[in-house]
């Protein structure tokens, strides 16, 4: 006999499932387009159960974002330890990247869907304004302004890039790879060997 | 004594006024934090006066972003009837920074908020696709995975860099200059003389 797991287990687990679902609606009906009824029918639960972890679907599309968000954070604290600019604008770069590789159905949410654009905005908010640590990072904290346009439109590029429908047929690699090329030529980095 | 002008001209002149209002509020209260009655106040009109051009907010909305949408259209057919690669991707990366800095405060709000990211992808996708004719442009109808990438992080931060909070201090020339310099340097365009 398997021992019946305990209910905080349990509970956990139809949340960490409550929101993969949340995340494969919201990619085809758009935030907007889905009810919390709808997340209940896919999972097949009552209502009142998805009513037990949250209480709105702003507080569903938050959670949905919220680790990859505070990845965000995670890298712009690692980069700030590191000794050579060129190793903080390296590190910054690549970490964006894989969030975004590594989250493609979530960036494509985002980057069509104002609902979780706004739940970004808040958590991003939370986070001590790591938008703008991130793109400080990138230009060095170099002042110059073409530095700090450089900056802006390889983060904000990236960032929707990795969601956009017309990049979807590429695979994981090609994507990672190709980001990461388009971000080092618009910060001057010099091109990777490999 | 002065004429007193036509009453359709003088409809359009407040459906102008109405709709530059409008942007200012949205830049400063956002879409969602502006209600037709704070319009028509700022406007000293009555919230009568407002209904009689537009009905809903959305509506406004999207007459707001309405002209810069069709800008980008014209963009596109223009840089169709080129001949070379490098003019059609010199054509449309001017078009798109040019229409970012002329319209900085749409930019911003844009960025930031999500109702008029919603009416700006009805309005694009009523252009017939005219996001997805840009990238192609800007790729040189290229299906190298890289110059897709490229074209897309190019548009796409561009786009958004422009209404970055964190370039406002720039001129628009210094605006205009190095998203210019920055889509460039990516879509591997040779530097400027000038």
């Amino acid at each position: 006999m398997t021992p019946v797991p305990p209910a905080a287990a349990r509970a956990g687990d139809t949340r960490d499932r409550l929101l993969a679902t949340a995340l494969e609606l919201f990619a085809q009906h758009g935030v907007e387009g889905t009810s919390l009824q709808m997340i209940a029918d896919a999972l097949g639960v009552t209502k009142a159960a998805v009513y037990y972890h949250f209480k709105t679907k702003d507080e569903i599309t938050e959670a949905v974002a919220e680790p990859a968000l505070r990845q965000l954070g995670t890298i712009a604290r690692e980069a700030t330890t590191l000794r050579r600019r060129g190793a903080q604008v390296d590190h910054v770069l690549a970490g964006i990247v894989e969030l975004v590789v590594g989250h493609r159905a979530l960036a494509a949410v985002f980057s069509s869907d104002p609902g979780v654009a706004r739940a970004l905005e808040r958590t991003l908010h939370e986070e001590g304004n790591v938008k703008e640590c991130l793109t400080d990072l990138l230009c060095g904290g170099d002042s110059d302004p073409a530095a700090k346009v450089a900056a802006h439109v390889a983060m904000l590029g990236i960032a929707l890039a990795g969601g956009s429908p017309g990049l979807d047929s590429l695979t994981d690699d090609e994507l990672r790879r190709h980001l990461m090329e388009a971000g080092r030529r618009l910060l001057g980095r010099p091109r990777r060997r490999d």
